[in-house]
């Protein structure tokens, strides 16, 4: 595995993208991106598992269902998720998916949608048509200019931020049996957008050839122990999206399960690299802490006993404090509403690189000194490990602080 | 029904009770308190479903098997929760216990426990010896003198306190088909004590005579739309604990089917007055709200999504911001694991005696005004009404806003 510096969702061979500033909402930034294959793709998505899914994500879940294998493109828009616009939400995602086809020469079948921003009102449509034309003749000047493949991919990344304060980008490249590959990513925060919702979009490109079922396979597989083991505050949004597609433009197939292994692994690296590129970027967040539960009875334990410290509000302001408060750990655990012994429980905290320190054994406080578990807390980067038992699973979660300024940022925005 | 002004834990015939100042962890307060009744009683306890429970939970848990019937007593301090303390912890438990038992002339096994404060730190047996003496002298001293018997109630309200602002008491009379029978109530607030642990304590009692079984049914069916339907921070404790004491000295029985029903009526009403009182009273809150789910298949689906509404970090800010961020009411919502059709959905929200203003129809914005939804966000009391659908069940989850006070409380103590 080769990470590639300043690595896109253009690195892959026949992908292009670029951005325009279509005024949705912001006045003076990239708002619309538009990603396109110059070959048919398999395609993967994992979205949203909230009722109240918004229209692009819908009308992505039918694409993917009757078009598979041949998606082209991809439009991309912040500062309007069309989200709780109704029936009306709906035709205006697909006439998003008409006025790209068009552009691109394509079906409007064969064009994917990602949408975050405010909720509630309707997509503009007149902004979103002139956004489409412009993107497409820019990416038509590049391709005739022959213009550098990964600024494109740089510019779709600043595009589909919202409240993020930094573009979130990579990619790098696997060694298969019959020759390399190439696998790029983006994404935009989790965390609210001014003024409405938490949301998280992820693009990921490829120019290995694989087949949609498989393909689908590996991507959930990459994002359950990714972006579906990060929180910045426990809300999901009806637009979060994870699109992965595959245009087989390096000639390279990803058939032999050795191969898959392989890909798995670079599509892990990228989908984990950028999720804690989010969680980093989390609105408010000065802390980074990363839960491992182990000794558990089963994964999904694991998970659920990490997952619900991660989401504590009582263990996340303890994180802004830098206060090694394990007994708000222990107690988050103990709600999970997964079975253990308390007098079995054992906890661990270090800095990456740095020794660990044992607060707790079977239930009780270790002999540790106060001052020592307090430096571990003043770092920004906070390693919690809690065994609860004699299981063999391990689950890692990754988490911010809650500070001030969230609270700022999601209730003071208007004045 | 009747609400005794002032009423307490002892406004019930047979109950005394006071407090002490013993030192455990404040200096200059009420922290050890004791109830003491007549006559045995029958007794129902609700406990945290915490993994990490605490000792006195452990210990009032197997209690109540071993002597249900012949309770006299309850031991309760604030400042030490004796949680995660290991078996040490459970030594001390039945030692506070003995100790209570020597000065009350009862059986070790006729007395309960509840703790809330610091946990990891062990129980200063000392001081826990000498508050219990000194609280059972002035028992005595207040039975020898015929003092106020109300007066010792709100002792005992204002000694259960760790960060609550003011105590929480309240007493009631029923009309039963033999006679009026009488039932006090106190309890002490969800949020987070210095400098460790969210608790919620309650301890209710009652003159009439109940057998234990019918008494647990009772004080669960109360619990599970009071104390369970309320949210600060979605944090569950160590030691959340509510404990029923009936001793029958009214000599009136609740027997009857008819009498059941109007004996529930009146601890539901103490439960959900004290879980109000709770709430408004939670760490840092400047707004209190009712979030009431209608129109869903089942009681369990109505609460699960008020639930998940009344947690979200995201509608708790907005909140605090006194924004009428719907968007975020509608998504939380839509992640509480219940299936509904998000175009079914429908959404008013109210000040208590104030018109209703539709915010939703059909899962779109209505033409509301938005200065007539800011104003009903600018009060300080919220009703939020969500109907999900055409379904008949229906729940309420009282709630308050996530405020820059609740991260200064819960993180920056220790500056």
């Amino acid at each position: 595995m080769e990470v590639l510096t300043n690595g896109t969702v253009t690195s892959p061979i026949g992908f292009m993208a670029t951005a325009v500033p279509a005024q949705i909402k912001y006045s003076d930034r990239l708002d619309l991106a538009l990603l396109v294959s110059e070959q048919d793709c398999a395609a993967a998505g994992v979205f949203t598992q909230n009722q109240v899914a918004a229209a692009p994500v819908l009308v992505d879940q039918e694409t993917l269902v009757v078009n598979n294998g041949r998606i082209r493109a991809i439009v991309a828009n912040a500062g309007n998720a069309n989200a709780c616009t109704g029936k009306h939400g709906l035709a205006d995602a697909r006439l998003t998916q008409t006025a790209a086809a068009f552009e691109l020469g394509c079906e409007a079948d064969q064009v994917l949608l990602l949408s975050t921003g405010v909720i509630g009102v309707p997509l503009p449509m007149d902004k979103m048509q002139t956004g489409i034309y412009a993107a497409a003749a820019d990416l038509q000047r590049r391709n005739d200019e022959n213009a550098a493949k990964e600024e494109g991919g740089l510019l779709a990344a600043r595009a589909i931020m919202t409240t993020d304060t930094r573009p979130k980008h990579l990619a790098l490249q696997v060694e298969l049996s019959n020759g390399t590959v190439t696998i790029g990513g983006m994404a935009k925060g989790a965390g609210m957008i001014h003024p409405n919702m938490a949301t998280m979009l992820g693009v990921l490109t490829t120019d290995a050839a694989i087949a949609p079922d498989l393909l689908q396979t590996l991507l959930k597989q990459a994002v359950d122990v990714s972006f579906n083991r990060i929180s910045v505050d426990g809300d999901t949004s009806t637009n979060d999206t994870v699109l992965l597609l595959a245009n087989g433009a390096s000639g390279i197939d990803v058939a032999e399960a050795a191969d898959h292994a392989v890909f798995l692994g670079g599509l892990t690296h990228i989908c984990t690299q950028l999720a804690q590129m989010i969680v980093r970027d989390g609105e408010g967040a000065t802390k980074f802490a990363a839960i491992q539960v182990t000794g558990a009875a089963s994964q999904a334990d694991a998970h659920a006993i990490a997952n619900t410290i991660a989401t504590s509000p009582l263990v996340k302001t303890a994180l802004a404090g830098s206060d090694p408060n394990w007994g708000r750990i222990l107690a988050a655990a103990g709600r999970a509403g997964v079975a253990f012994d308390q007098q079995q429980t054992a906890l661990w905290v270090s800095n990456p690189g740095g020794a660990a320190l044992q607060l707790v054994a079977e239930g009780m406080p270790t002999a540790y000194a106060e001052a020592n578990a307090a430096a571990v807390f003043a770092q920004a980067d906070i390693d919690i490990v809690l065994s609860v038992g004699g299981g063999t699973a391990v689950a890692t979660v990754w988490t911010t602080d809650l500070t001030h300024d969230y609270v700022t940022i999601n209730a003071d925005y208007r004045t």
